[in-house]
């Protein structure tokens, strides 16, 4: 039996696709309950303007949906706006109605309203603009939950790539390679992979960090003397990890058939591989959180807010994979 | 009229899968005459080892053929072995040998008497073990043609990956991506995109050094500083570039529809997507020479030589590019 659960949805930046691209979602309906937290308000007139008919369900605590919505609708969890959205022209004064979209949502998955929450794209410019100090979903659940290091995943259906680095200029890359981070994102990857994506024994295929792995120390010495004794001490515990190989040989079937996921030790290392094969339809996970966040690949698209020319596809996998993440737990709506 | 030219064909190691790939290849006939430039003897023993029957057609200075071989025979440059070769065991004693045949490869491109060479791997460590210093073909190549700056592009069937730097550990990346490199590089491959590929007009996408192409000087500042500057100042010229791109996301069929070559700042950032999608087929050109050398993109496979387990796809590549790359020359032969 398939327990049905219930998952938070926040579309985000109001001027952006992420209101049209929850819209455009309720046309079907999912197999789960799913509550977009935004202004009910905003996606009327959304709606209107994209000419969808969408009933928007009002649903909050001590009212939650006990099923799915029918397609054709959309609960809501009413959350009122500071000023009324033009698409694709950012206003500031909305910026706290985004973190309160956040936080409802995280504080949600927090007390068990929610099996996992997924999220479209803010704008880390105009929030900050607001004078809000703000880096990102990733760095604002992690703070809600008190967790001391996340590791970002992005999957598309049959790849999976974790970082050890994320978003820092190249220079600053290799100094950031310590064993004691790769030691945490490798556990924490290996961990998630087992409690969350049902893998009994996780295979992680691991990058060196400098071309050909380093070439036996002629082009960088990382591999030998912080990543390959760090992968044999894990090692030694159980984890199943291959590596360090060369990044550009790595992606290959004769490699990929036979791992979970590919732990790449900065952004532009894994991130182009997993895009090219999986554009329009990857989805960023965070590991690491005590609680299930999935997240689009994409960005605000300022341009194409109200235009109906959006695609859903990494929308419905952040959707999936959430499900997926959720599949063993208990929570019933 | 197609007019036939003459390439030279270098195995390299002689104990590697060099020598059966190019006697694989010989069971088909060639648009083109191809010139194997080895050990006789290693092939003829090779082949016996495969159970292929090639005829060895004995050809040099002097006595080039006038035209393809047919299937089934291989023109030889006969060049002596200083020991016999077991397959898959190193030897050092064979290390001149090799040198002797790329040497005999490109004089003959330089003095007009190939069109253009195609090279099976070699094995740089046994070269060095026998005291001769030796980095690469490349290297080799831009030595013996006084040429100061070559650039290396991996080619698959639809998409070109050229790289600003290459072989260089990790951290020594950022500090080598300087105005005067990143322009010597672009010119060299606007130039041979030209003369080389026929491309009248190139179009070339640039990554930029830092995750998110820098995000307007957020994750690092080399893009405004360096990048789009070099960028601005060839686009006077009227190369046309555009970038810099974040690289996750100018791998994606939007982008790369409309572009002849993609520009990567370095090793890792560019080949893990081109090997993804050229597994198997994947050619290394090198730019800037001037003469013409293809590659293969795989190494020695000391442990598959003489097995006959081996895929001629990517020598395939690397032979359609020499012919392409030269189909504008008029050399007759």
């Amino acid at each position: 039996m398939t327990e049905a659960r219930r998952f938070a949805l926040t579309p985000g930046e109001p001027a952006g696709i992420g209101p049209d691209l929850c819209l455009l979602l309720a046309r079907a309906a999912q197999p789960h309950a799913l509550v977009a937290i935004a202004s009910r308000q905003l996606l009327a007139e959304r709606a209107t303007q994209l000419g969808l008919d969408i009933a928007l369900l009002a649903v909050g605590p001590g009212a939650w949906p006990d099923a799915p919505a029918p397609a054709g609708s959309l609960y809501v969890w009413d959350t009122p706006l500071a000023a009324a959205v033009v698409a694709g022209q950012l206003d500031p004064r909305n910026a706290a109605y985004v973190l309160e979209t956040l936080l409802r949502a995280g504080n949600g998955c927090v007390n068990g309203d929610f099996a996992g929450m997924i999220t479209a794209p803010v704008h880390k410019g105009v929030i900050n603009e607001a004078g809000i100090p703000f880096s990102g979903h990733t760095e604002f659940l992690a703070e809600l939950t008190h967790t001391e290091q996340v590791v970002m995943m992005l999957a598309t259906r049959g790849l999976r790539v974790a970082l050890v680095t994320t978003h820092l200029p190249l220079r600053a890359v290799a100094d950031a390679i310590t064993a004691a981070r790769l030691e945490r994102v490798t556990r924490i990857l290996h961990a998630d992979l087992q409690d969350k994506f049902g893998i009994a024994s996780p295979r992680i295929l691991v990058c060196g960090l400098n071309p050909h792995a380093g070439e036996g120390g002629h082009l960088g010495r990382e591999e030998i003397d912080i990543i390959a004794p760090t992968l044999a001490r894990l090692r030694a515990e159980g984890l199943e990890l291959i590596g360090p190989l060369p990044a550009d040989t790595l992606f290959t079937p004769k490699h990929l058939e036979h791992c979970d996921a590919v732990l790449a030790m900065y952004h532009d290392q894994g991130l182009p591989v997993l895009k090219y094969k999986g554009f329009g339809a990857a989805v960023n996970v965070t590991l690491g959180l005590p609680i299930v966040r999935t997240s689009v690949d994409h960005g605000t698209a300022l341009d194409l807010a109200g235009s109906g020319r959006v695609d859903t596809g990494s929308l419905q996998v952040a959707l999936e994979t959430a499900y997926q993440m959720t599949a063993g737990s208990r929570q019933a709506v």
